[in-house]
């Protein structure tokens, strides 16, 4: 989606260790021009579809998914992280590992908010080593549901998340597919 | 807003320790029908004004104030929490204490995100004691902005932060003001 790559280009900013950082305008100031965009983009690619609800995980997926649930008039839900809470059984839960924060999260969706009747559309910022969307998908199977498809903003294809995830089956749409970064020159690489 | 106060009542769980669960539709699954209306009433209480930037902090208040800033075409802000992370010069930081998870937060905005030509919204879902809101206002008077106003989803007038940060001459507009509650008989009263 040549707005979000031009975004990108012009805000986003390389670092090493393999981060592109785009706290300008998707995660921690969001332009509501840009989100709104990318959620009518992501309405549009899975326009044949029923969806009956929308899964993302806190924080900077929240912002993301919500136009896709107004637009589409279909409730949200977001996993939450908890490091140690009483889990009981009325919870989905699952495993996630930050590697910007270098720790393991609980991941946790109450059972009342996902059931085997539900179609979900996963919309999250970005796809990288693939943790925090294994465990929404991973709660997604302990649901029995049916995942329609998964809207990603940012895809860093040169980590191998999004290969994986594939390989399952599962359709993934990413708006942003970056092949290569550069941090000391600041150069992106996009897949055409 | 009778629309605001009479979800609360059905879908809404008081339990003790002064807690009023809305995760059916306000911060763990999102009703986007009833989020909309939220932030036009916001919308409209400020409408004589005209706002810059709305800010908000992670997680359950984003949504909530990501369709303020959507319709009012500004950029939304959102203040991270943060445990242990490397504060440097480029960050406004404030203290939280969370009374449902017993532990104070660094909270932080790049600085780069507010300036003193800034009008600011505040957003939150809800204004208890108000530890996140106090640690919101000393990141504006930091950033030395204009706060316009506050708009907070549900109030517990039966705790204390409403009034001290009225008194100190802040505009606080809350949607559902709640005088008492009673867990043991799931009774709620609200301000008339």
């Amino acid at each position: 989606m040549k707005l979000l790559e031009d975004k990108i280009i012009e805000y986003g900013q390389i670092k090493h260790g393999n981060v592109v950082k785009v706290d300008t305008f998707l995660n921690h100031q969001l332009d509501p021009f840009v989100v709104d965009a990318l959620a009518d983009e992501f309405i549009r690619l899975y326009s044949g579809s029923s969806i009956s609800k929308i899964l993302t995980i806190e924080s900077s997926g929240i912002a993301i998914a919500y136009p896709v649930a107004s637009k589409l008039g279909v409730p949200l839900v977001f996993a939450k992280k908890a490091e140690s809470i009483n889990l009981d059984g009325e919870l989905y839960t699952s495993k996630v590992f930050s590697f910007t924060k270098h720790r393991e999260y609980d991941v946790i969706v109450a059972k009342k908010f996902l059931s085997d009747k539900d179609n979900v559309l996963i919309i999250d910022d970005f796809l990288a080593n693939g943790s925090a969307l294994n465990a929404l998908l991973s709660i997604c199977t302990q649901a029995n549901l049916h995942v329609e498809g998964i809207g990603i903003c940012i895809e860093k294809c040169f980590q191998k998340g999004g290969e994986e995830i594939r390989s399952k089956g599962y359709r993934i749409e990413s708006l942003a597919m970056i092949e290569s970064i550069d941090a000391d020159n600041q150069k992106i690489v996009y897949k055409s």
